[in-house]
């Protein structure tokens, strides 16, 4: 959809986002493009100074930038409070979102007799929905989709390809899940007897909430008992697994490879970094920031940083860190300390020898 | 399946768990539910001291408990040994395991004319069966289940949705895999030929012992030569990567994203929790148990609890860690010395200076 | 493929590797296989010095040596410069690469009408070749696989059951991908907005360079602009995940369960061992060596080895995790220097008191 930047900053203004432009308000734009790679008729943005230096050299039509950005003589530039935020919006509306290739019911998909689908699904071939589903209005299913029996899922939803939701999970609307991932299989419920493993029947299920995203090959396990739950508005990546009645709460991000285990209570508004751990049976709280690779062994409280494996408070663990850097140095010291330590006892023994109230 | 609590500890006491009850021993039970989600038609259980207030308020008709716990007065309480155990038995009772919606033969699976399937197998729609592969009785292939040329599946294997075993791979009997694992693909064999990496031809295979169950998402790679083998009643959560030519022995369990480079041994009744990792060509002791995101470096003996990264024996590790978090104290402890030490010293001098012997 | 050992050894002296037999030349050769598993008409090999003890007992024909091994009498031996590599080329030449079970365009593929397939190439039933993508010469697509339209794939490429290849996306020539795999999935790109996460669209690709191998169970996310790219002939293990906008170079190596966050730009020939990680737009230079289970949080120089979370240049953080070890026997020794001056003051405090010149 091409525009000029006037069209682009009036539309931005009509969405509530300030911005002024500096340049040639005429210039046409077609797309949005990364600094590096962007054409004479592409936009781009700067957010993070690390790329400030490429403003020398890109060849965009206009950059979005910070109202207090110094830029070179006569670039088009577009002033926005947020350009990150103001880019994203540009997206939307340049680029929209993926246009999915399916429409109606293949009849090569296999939809059981018992099943029902909302108006305007589209199922493709190779689609699997079994006994007494129910699924939204609008629905996509790619190609190589299983959803087994007794599932629910809401409207808007989308399951790209060989997505697979075992028996009875139930998912919102506007769920959209990528390729491969798995909702709803059995955790690893045994009990020990002797030396073997005796499965416990996973009797629970994954319930889904609204506006959740999921990435490619994550796992997320069925409870044993009662649900294992995603909240509303959470996102994940990739290669995530979830274990057995964890409950997420809403507005979560998790990066790739997180791991949570069984009988997790995670808060609201939760962020997990990328392959951070989380240890059964913990409570983290609302607005906890879990940092890559965290080990966490113990609840976080509410708006609590935690790094580290053990994870340990922000603060705590930097001091920790550092002190650990500086571990060589302190061997030294000790090792000053002994020294001078020794010549000292060594001067008062000669001392002592010499001192005549000794003797 | 309705009972009553009296029937449900006839039935437990008939299978060995010596069981007593208190309070209204004709109770209707219908099912099983946590402390949490509990109905006044389900049992409970309590296991984990944990959750002990919350029998304070759970509606349970029942619930199963230690044989010592204080309980609620008025409570129905089932009095057990070992109440996990307990539940699990009414777990399998009450709700049974998974029913598998297929059966017999589907004609829109493509199973080559060579194979052969055992009685009573259901193959659903959209399974691919290849060449010269063996199919046990009762076995259960869920759609999108690949199973490539000269394969060998015992009889009651179940293989949900997309499950993907490559040439030649052996499964024994009892086998579960979970959606979309991948079995015996080819490991990361390759000869370094001046900065690019010739590939070495993976001619071994994967095989699986009896009552083995895999969760989701996992990859295990076939051998380059001979075998990469899973030994018989070992389990696996989701997200495990298997190294090509790992011998695992039985009745492991092993925790979601777990990591086990390739020629490694792997004794029996080895635990490794989350995340945990195992570098290339070592051997694990039986019993030994690799706690969550511990990062394997070296051999670990028979029975041996190993933590951290690079693991170290779990009384070591504590003592290591334990040290570490106390390092700005003792940093601290370093400074005061050195203060103490420079005082005495300048003491010292100025005596020296007073002193006329020195002189 | 049978031969004599004095075939062999001409075939490898016509690749250009230097060998010589001892014993008996005539010996007929089947195959290849591990010191343990082989048989009397199998050749193996000893590279790894851990297992030289199996020499002793190994049933092997002959084994591949180095030019200076002590073997036992009468063993039949070819010695070469390396045994590694001259075992790969006996298994290709005795073993070959996995012929795939699948000939021509399957009647049961859904290829669209605008979709061009390559001369040779063999697509299974089951697949989807969505419209307007372009499917090289003699690629195999085996069932299962799904690739998105628009997409471009080069000759001989080999997709194993289940791989999802998401719209626009561009793989070179040679590329295997196994069973499982995603490439193209839409990254972690969303616009905080309040508590929520506004969805930014994904408008970029992901693009595979020449005789890149990817293992199981990876996910490869599209850039949100421009491209995620995976260089020539780079190698990837299973469960690997890679961020949107990332670059990695040609000839890498990467480990099982590493993951790259987005924007990273990685050099070539750098090698990742299992589980490393590497935060969000770093630069890791040519030939870097990241360490098991490694968090780079800094970008690392060209040739550096790093090991540790956080990542640290090897030889410091060897210092460091020698200095931790060791911090057991540090606080003992602040320990005993505390007592030893505690003792020096009470003794001159002693002295002190006695001595008449401080009075």
């Amino acid at each position: 959809m091409p525009s000029t930047l006037a069209q682009l900053a009036e539309t931005l203004s009509a969405q509530g986002v300030p911005c002024r432009i500096e340049g040639d308000s005429q210039r046409p734009v077609h797309a949005v493009a990364t600094l590096e790679d962007a054409g004479p008729t592409d936009i781009t943005f700067l957010s993070n100074p690390k790329y400030e230096k490429m403003l020398g050299s890109t060849r965009a039509a206009a950059v979005i930038v910070r109202n207090d950005q110094v830029v070179p003589d006569g670039m088009n530039v577009l002033r926005v409070p947020d350009p990150y935020e103001a880019n994203a919006r540009l997206m939307v509306l340049l680029h929209g979102y993926r246009r999915h290739p399916f429409a109606g019911v293949s009849t090569a998909a296999r939809i059981a007799a018992t099943a029902r689908v909302g108006e305007g699904a589209a199922i493709a071939h190779g689609v699997t929905v079994m006994d007494d589903t129910v699924i939204g209005r609008n629905v996509v299913l790619y190609p190589g989709v299983f959803v087994g029996p007794g599932c629910t899922l809401g409207d808007d939803c989308v399951l790209y390809p060989n997505v697979v939701v075992y028996d009875r999970c139930v998912l919102g609307h506007r769920v959209t899940i990528h390729a491969g991932s798995v909702i709803g299989q059995d955790g690893l419920g045994y009990a020990p007897v002797g030396e073997r493993w005796h499965k416990i029947p996973q009797a629970g299920i994954v319930e889904i909430g609204d506006d959740v995203e999921i990435g490619a090959c994550c796992a997320i396990d069925r409870a044993t008992l009662g649900k294992t739950v995603i909240g509303s508005g959470t996102k994940f990546s990739n290669l995530i697994a979830i274990g057995h009645g964890t409950r997420i709460g809403p507005h979560c991000m998790f990066v790739a490879q997180v791991g949570v285990a069984g009988s997790v209570n995670v808060g609201r508004h939760v962020t997990m970094a990328g392959k951070a751990g989380v240890a059964g049976h913990l409570t983290i709280g609302d607005g906890a920031q879990i940092a890559a690779m965290a080990g966490v062994m113990r609840d976080v409280p509410e708006g609590t940083k935690v790094l580290g494996a053990p994870a340990m408070e922000m603060s705590e663990a930097k001091r920790m860190m550092s002190a650990q850097a500086r571990l060589p140095e302190l061997r030294d010291r000790v090792r000053a300390l002994e020294r001078e330590l020794a010549e000292l006892r060594a001067r008062l023994a000669a001392d002592d020898g010499s001192d005549p109230r000794r003797a």
